[in-house]
C-alpha cells in the first residue's frame, strides 16, 4: 500500500455523511471511487450567523445560526440571534450574517490529477478554486470553491443596526447565492466524468 | 534566454506601478528583483461601491467608487452613489459595498519557487493564498489573499436600504480591514528576504 493509498484508507474510515446534503454526498462518493483522489472535508455551501468580538478573530466565533438550505427566514435569523442571549453568551460582541459557498477540499495522487479535477471545478463555476498544499510525497491537495459570497455586520453589543426590510433584503441575496452554489455542486458532479 | 525570463521581460515592460501604494510598490520591486518570479498583478487591498444587475455578474458590475487608503467616510460614498444617477447610470441595478483584500499574481518559475512563496504569504497572514495556475512549461501562478472581506448590498434599484447609523458602522469595519490588510503587506514585504 502506497502512503496516498494509507492516507486515503484513514480519511475514508473518518467519513461521516449521514446528515450532508445529497448535492455533496454524490460528489463525495464520486471523488472517493477514483483511485487517485479522496475528500477531506466538504460543505454543500451554508447562511450562518456568527458572534465574534473583532474582525478576523474568527477562532473566537461562535455560531449562532446555520442553514445550508434556501430560503432562510427573517424569522429564522431573528430568533437564533434572540436564542443566543439565553446561552449566556455576552452581548458585547459583533454579529455577522455571512453566505457561504460550497467548499471542498480534495487530495490528488499528483500534479496531473489535481490539475485534472481543477480544470473541471472552474469549468463548474468554481472560479476561486486552487491548489492549497503540495506534500513532500507528491500529494497535492485542491480547495473547490465558488465566488458567491457575503459577509455583512448586523449589529454590535445587543443592538441590530439593521431594519427588518433591510434584513430581508440580506436574506433574498443570501438565499440565491445557497440555491446558486448548488446548482453548481450539479454541474461539478457531471463534470467529474471526465475523471479517471 | 529562458520561455519564463521572455515572459518576466515582457511582464516588466507593462508593468506601470507610478500610482500605487507605497506598501504593494515595495513588495512588486522586491518580487520582481528575484530572478526566479515576477509579478502579474497587485492591489493593495481597497473600498468598492459597484453597481451590478444581478449577483455574480461581475461582468457587467460597475465601478461607482474606489478608495485604497482608510478612512473612507460616509460622505464619501454617498456622493459617490449620487454621482452614480447623473453619469447615466440605470436605477435598476443593486448597489454594493464591498471591502477587499490586498491581492497579487506572481509568477514562479518552478514549484519549488512556488512553495517558498506561499509559505511567506501564509505565515504573513495571507491564509487565503494558493496556486492558481500550472503552466506546460512548469510556470505556477500564485495568488496571494487574505482573508478580511466585506460584500455588503447596500440598496437597490436606487433605494438605499441600510440607514446612515449602519452605514457608519459597516464603514468602520471597512475602514479597520483596509488598515489590517496594509499591515499585512508590511509582514508579507520583510518576509521576502526569506526568498532567493
Amino acid at each position: 500500500m502506497t502512503i496516498f493509498e494509507k492516507q486515503k484508507k484513514r480519511a475514508l474510515e473518518k467519513l461521516r455523511i449521514g446528515g450532508a446534503d445529497e448535492e455533496i454526498v454524490g460528489i463525495i462518493e464520486k471523488i472517493n471511487s477514483f483511485e487517485g483522489f479522496f475528500t477531506t472535508s466538504s460543505c454543500s455551501g451554508r447562511i450562518v450567523l456568527i458572534s465574534i468580538p473583532e474582525i478576523g478573530a474568527k477562532r473566537a466565533a461562535k455560531f449562532i445560526g446555520k442553514w445550508h438550505r434556501p430560503p432562510v427566514s427573517r424569522e429564522e435569523v431573528q430568533e437564533a440571534i434572540k436564542l443566543k442571549g439565553r446561552e449566556g453568551i455576552t452581548e458585547e460582541r459583533e454579529i455577522w450574517l455571512l453566505s457561504q459557498s460550497p467548499i471542498l477540499h480534495v487530495a490528488c495522487r499528483d500534479l496531473e490529477k489535481a490539475k485534472a479535477l481543477l480544470r473541471i471545478a472552474i469549468e463548474s463555476g468554481f472560479k476561486y478554486s486552487g491548489i492549497k498544499a503540495i506534500s513532500k510525497d507528491g500529494k497535492v491537495v485542491v480547495e473547490i470553491v465558488s465566488t458567491e459570497r457575503m459577509d455583512v455586520p448586523l449589529g454590535k453589543d445587543g443592538v441590530m443596526f439593521c431594519s427588518e426590510g433591510y434584513m430581508d433584503f440580506i436574506l433574498s441575496k443570501a438565499n440565491f447565492m445557497l440555491e446558486r452554489g448548488k446548482g453548481k455542486l450539479k454541474r461539478f458532479y457531471s463534470g467529474l466524468e471526465e475523471l479517471e
